[in-house]
C-alpha cells in the first residue's frame, strides 16, 4: 500500500423539485460527503434523505455551509460581516448537527462552500468566522479547506485542526488557487484528466497548474464535485487506478 | 400565593434591518420565550442575540418554527406533506437546540407558530407531524399548545408531555379556538381586557368568548404576542394585577 | 384538415444553477409556452433567455404566475388573501410584459402555475382575483386554464376572453378534474398514451378519465409538461400522429 | 425665487408584516419617491399601494431596483455578473412599470439601491448594465445617481439623461463618497445639520464633507432616506428653510 486518501463529494444539494447531482450514484465511492445545509441547496427533507444515505453507505458527514443565496448557487460573494457571517455558520451547521444526531449519527467537519470558500482563501477575517463558529457549535468539528492556503494558515495558527484537500475536477493556478469558474477548462471534465491530477497528488504530493508550473500540494482528501456530469466516471477510473497503484480509499477520520 | 402561571411571548422575530417587536422591553417580565428559528423571522443572528438576552433574563427558551413564508409571517396557511414539514421542524428547532447549547443553555419546548399553530388544531397529521420532529430532535422537548385543543388531545395519546397555554391578547370563539386575526377585536389592545382575561384563567380557569360564552380553560403558561402594540403595558399591568392577587410567575420548568 | 390545436408547455423553469426541463429541445415543437415569472422558478435571466428563445421559435409568451414558494414549485397550496394574490399575479405578468416588450415581443395570455391553477378549479375568488389581476395589467391578456373548469365558468360570467385547455399527459377523473400527482398514474409518462388522450381531444372532443369514464372536453389548446421527462417524444410523436390525420399545429392567436 | 429643487425619499420598504419607514407621514412634503421593488424590501402588495399613495399625493415615481438580498437590506455587495444583473434590473423595474401602468400613472426614473448603488460609484460595468437595463425597458427612463460620481460620468458617455442627487441625511468623504453606514455620525440624524447641508447644496452648490473639506456638488434632488428615524422633522424643517430662503420644491420632471 502505498498510500491512503479520503474521496469528499458535495452531496445533498438539491431543492424542493429542484435537483442537482447524481448522489444515489456516487454515494458508494466516497469515504466523505460535505451535506449543503439550505442556504445555496439542500432542503430539510432533502438533508434528512442525505443524512440517511451517509449511514446506508458509511460515509463521513461534513457539513456544507454557504452565503445565504439560493439563486446564486452560493457561488457569488456576498459581503457579510464577521458577526453575520459567523451567525449564518452557526445556524447551518447547527441545524445539520441536530438532524444527524436524531438519526444516530454527527457531523465531523465543515467545509465551506462556494464563495464562501474563495473568500477564505485571501481574507482571514472570513476564516476567522468560520472557525470561530464551528468551535462553537462543537469544539470536535475540523475544518476542511484548500491545502496550502490561508485557510490552512490560519487554522494552525489559532491553534485549530485542520484538513488539507485538493481538487481532482479542478485546475489551478500557478499561485496554487483554484482557476475560476468562468475560465474556460477550469473544470475537468474527463476521467483520465482527473484520475492523472489524484495520482500526482497522493503519490507525489504535486500538482500541475493549467498553465504549466508544478506545485506542492500536501492533501488528506480529495474532492469531486457532486455536479460535475463527469463525477461518477471519474469516481470509477479513480477506484480502478487506485487498485493498479495500491492506494487505499479512506476517511481521515481515524 | 393563590397559584402559579408561566408568561410566554414569541419574540427574536425582527429579520435583518426588519424589526419587529419590542423584544429588549418586554424580556424582563417574562418566564418563558419563544424564539423565531428563521422561517417566518428571526434570522441567524438575531437569534443569536435572542438566546443571549433570554439568558440575561433568566427566561427559559422555547422553539417556535413555521412553515417557510418570510413574506406571510408564517401566518398563511402552506400545505405541506407530512415528511416535508416534520423536516422542516427538525432543522428549525435542530438550528435553535445547537445555537443555545453554543451558548451553555439549551431548548426546552417547542411551540408551533401562526398558521402551523393554527392548522395544528384541527389536523392530528400536522400535530403529529411536528410531535415527531421534536421527539427526534430531544426527547425532552415538551410541546406547547392551545389548552384544550386536539394538540393537547394528540400529546395525550400519544404520551408525550404538553404545556397549555391560553392567550392573554386574542379572544376566543365559542368553540374554544381563537378568533381569526382577520376579524376586528380578535387582538385584545388594552391592558384591564387583558387582565381581566388573564385573572379569569389563572383564578378561574375560564375564559369568557368574544361573544360571552364561559369555556374551561386549564392552562400552564399565558402567551402575550410580542408584536403587540401594546405588549409592554399588558406585561406591567400583569405584574401589578398578580402582585395584588398572590399570583406568581414561574416557568413551567420547574 | 380535420382541425388544429394549439401545443403549450411550461417552460423557463429553471432557477439560478438548477435545471429543470429541457427547454431547448421541446422549443421548436410548440405554438405556446407559459414562462415561469420568479415566483416558483424562472430567475430574470432565465426569463429573458427564454423569451428570446420563445422568438427565435415563433411561439406566443404566456404568463406562468405562482404562489411565492421556490421550495414548493408552487405545487403547495398557499392561503393568501384577495389583495395579496392579486398584486402578487399582477407583480410576476407585469415583470415578464416589459421584459417582453423590451425584446420586441409580447405576452398574449396568462396561465396559473401549480398549486394556484387547482385552487382556480373550486375557488371562485381565486379565479377571480387572477382574472382582476390580468385584465389591470392589459386588457388584452387573455385567462388560460382547465377546459370545461370553474375558470372557464367565472371567465365567461365576467365577459372575459378565454382559452380552454386539455392535458396530454396527466390523468383525468370522473369529475373532470386532473388526478393528483401524489397518484400512482397521474402522470402519463409513454408517448403511446399521450398521442391517444390528444388524439380524442381533438378529433372527438373527449377524453377517457382514469377510472373509464368518458368525458367531454372542448379545448383550444393541449398541455404537455416541460419538466415531464418524456416530453420530448410524446411532441414528436404527436408531431408523427398529427401528420398523419392531418391535424394542424397552431397558436389559438390568429 | 432663488432656486429649486426636488426632494426624493425610499419608499415602500416593508415587507409583509415587516414594517420600515413612515410612508404616510412623509409622502405629503415629497416632489419624487424611490418605490422599492421586492429584491431589499416592498412586497407586491406594499408596492401597490405605494403607487396609489404617490398617486395621491401628486409624487413622481421612481424604480428603487436592488441586488436579491431581503435579508441584509440590499445593503450587502454581491457579485453578480453583467447579464444576471442587467436581468434581475430589467425584471425589478418591469414588474413596477407595469404595476404603475396599470394604476394609469408611469415609472419616470431609477435610482439603484444601498450596495448596488455604492457599487456603481466604483465600478463601470455595474453602472453601464444598469444603463442598459433601464434603456430596454424604457427608453425615457432617467438614471438618478449621486451627483459628480462615475454614475454621471458614464451616463454623460453613453449620452443618457441624468439626475444627480445629493444627500441630505448622509455624510459625505473628502472624495464626494457617501461614508460608510459603518462608521459613527455618517447618517445626519438631527433636522438643523440636515437643512444646513441643503440649503448649502441648493444655495451654493457646496457640501462638507465629516472631516472638514468642501466640495463642489450640483444637484437637481435630494434625498431623504425613508427609514431614517428623523425623517419628517428633517421634512418638515426643510420646508420652514426652503420658505424662508425662497426656495421651491419642484420634481425635475418638468
Amino acid at each position: 500500500m502505498v498510500g491512503a486518501i479520503d474521496i469528499n463529494c458535495d452531496l445533498g444539494e438539491s431543492y424542493g423539485r429542484f435537483k442537482i447531482g447524481n448522489d444515489d450514484a456516487v454515494f458508494p465511492y466516497l469515504t466523505s460527503c460535505n451535506v449543503a445545509c439550505g442556504f445555496h441547496g439542500g432542503d430539510p427533507q432533502t438533508m434528512e434523505q442525505t443524512i440517511l444515505s451517509a449511514i446506508d453507505h458509511n460515509v463521513v458527514i461534513g457539513a456544507h455551509p454557504s452565503y445565504p443565496d439560493l439563486q446564486g448557487f452560493g457561488r457569488r460573494r456576498l459581503q457579510m460581516d464577521g458577526g453575520e457571517l459567523k451567525a449564518a455558520i452557526k445556524y447551518q451547521v447547527g441545524a445539520l448537527k441536530a438532524m444527524c444526531e436524531s438519526q444516530g449519527t454527527s457531523v465531523r467537519y465543515v467545509k465551506p462552500h462556494g464563495a464562501l470558500y474563495n473568500a477564505c482563501f485571501s481574507n482571514p477575517a472570513e476564516t476567522t468566522a468560520v472557525l470561530e463558529a464551528i468551535e462553537e457549535i462543537d469544539q470536535n468539528l475540523i475544518l476542511m479547506g484548500l491545502a496550502g492556503s490561508l485557510m490552512e494558515e490560519v487554522s494552525v495558527q489559532l491553534g485549530r485542526p485542520f484538513i488539507a484537500e485538493a481538487f481532482a475536477d479542478r485546475r489551478y493556478t500557478a499561485e496554487g488557487f483554484l482557476q475560476s469558474r468562468s475560465e474556460v477548462g477550469s473544470v475537468i471534465s474527463t476521467a483520465d484528466d482527473a484520475v492523472q491530477q489524484v495520482l500526482d497528488i497522493v503519490m507525489k504530493n504535486q500538482v500541475t497548474s493549467y498553465d504549466g508550473a508544478i506545485l506542492d500540494v500536501k492533501a488528506q482528501s480529495v474532492c469531486i464535485h457532486g455536479d460535475n456530469p463527469a463525477a461518477l466516471q471519474i469516481l470509477q477510473a479513480l477506484d480502478q487506478a487506485f487498485a493498479e497503484k495500491g492506494i487505499e480509499k479512506k476517511s481521515f477520520i481515524s
